[in-house]
């Protein structure tokens, strides 16, 4: 029986391949996390069937900024040495094919952020995002030699800026300021939420 | 030589003594983090000079609201049972002893937060509060017997509420809807930098 896709299903798949985006398929890590444990998280970041909506028309105003924010997010990264090295090759220098392929995957962080339904595949996307970010998964994707860890103390910080700075964008596209409002209240919960689960797997044993 | 205190001074020290809040103190723990890389972590979460004049601000707007921001905040983990248990004794009823010993804490760290210098007495003190979440130093101070843990999951994910709902309270001293924007994000970049150094002693060696 043939299914007509959504109008939603359309948009998250009418995207070009991007290398290691591997969302959905048997490629990335399972999290040990439950949808169950993922409802409370929701409920401890505050969130609310009305950001569920704000996010929903966030995703709208930041279609086709995606990449803008991602570029003002890495223009950051490059004024300081203590978060650019991450991206280093053994030769000191920023190792631009690796920065590409992950800028690609973290334009599209934007809008799944925004986008996807909170499942099981959702959850482990996240998880795979976090071990990327570590040593267990660090440049295995890429097949790059930069440094194997992004510290968690950097992931954390930056998080700030990720936050503070969406309003600009968010506010773009002539919406009122009680809707820029409550689209970044959902953003900054949005945030917080996977931030936390990219945590995981640097956490101790049975402290997260 | 008698020196007469600065009128800050006043402010910090013009306070009933709080069981257990031992900041530049010996009873404290030693942060392994150096100030140069406190500066660092500053840099990560965007903080600038303008940062600053809005925090100082945010002292003086939220003062006398500390407590009504720590009560919100409580009122928030009180619906949960999985944010509330941590505040449970060996009955499985909150520890109303405990629980209004660390608010008082709670409601000084909205203070501090604005109004302290980031030197090395700051830092020690982020990694006292970051130790008392873990098993490490849980119930100590207050001689409890709650769970041994906050979870870095709820540490981290509670963050969005401390962030989202502190606008309000910025609002309601008449300031322009500009000025309650700066100190708002001033209050978002300082609440995610100390909650960078409470993650340390929750992450595995070498991860942080």
């Amino acid at each position: 029986m043939t299914r007509v896709a959504t109008a939603e299903e359309n948009a998250m798949n009418d995207m070009p391949v991007i290398h290691g985006y591997d969302y959905g398929t048997a490629r990335t890590a399972h999290s040990p996390i439950t949808v169950d444990e993922l409802r409370m998280l929701e409920q401890t970041v505050g969130w609310t069937k009305a950001d569920g909506e704000a996010i929903a028309m966030a995703a709208e105003v930041l279609a086709g900024q995606e990449e803008a924010m991602v570029d003002s997010w890495r223009s950051v990264i490059g004024e300081h040495e203590h978060l650019a090295k991450w991206f280093f090759g053994p030769d000191g220098k920023p190792d631009e094919t690796y920065k590409a392929a992950v800028k690609k995957r973290f334009v599209r962080w934007v809008a799944d952020l925004c986008r996807r339904n909170r499942d099981q595949a959702w959850l482990d996307y996240q998880e795979e995002i976090g071990l990327r970010h570590t040593p267990a998964k660090k440049n295995v994707t890429d097949h790059a030699n930069t440094p194997p860890l992004v510290p968690l103390r950097y992931l954390m910080a930056f998080t700030s800026i990720v936050v503070t700075t969406a309003k600009q964008f968010l506010a773009k596209k002539g919406h009122s300021p009680e809707e820029v409002e409550r689209m970044h209240a959902a953003w900054t919960k949005a945030v917080m939420l996977t931030l936390t689960l990219w945590s995981r797997p640097y956490t101790k044993e049975g402290l997260w």
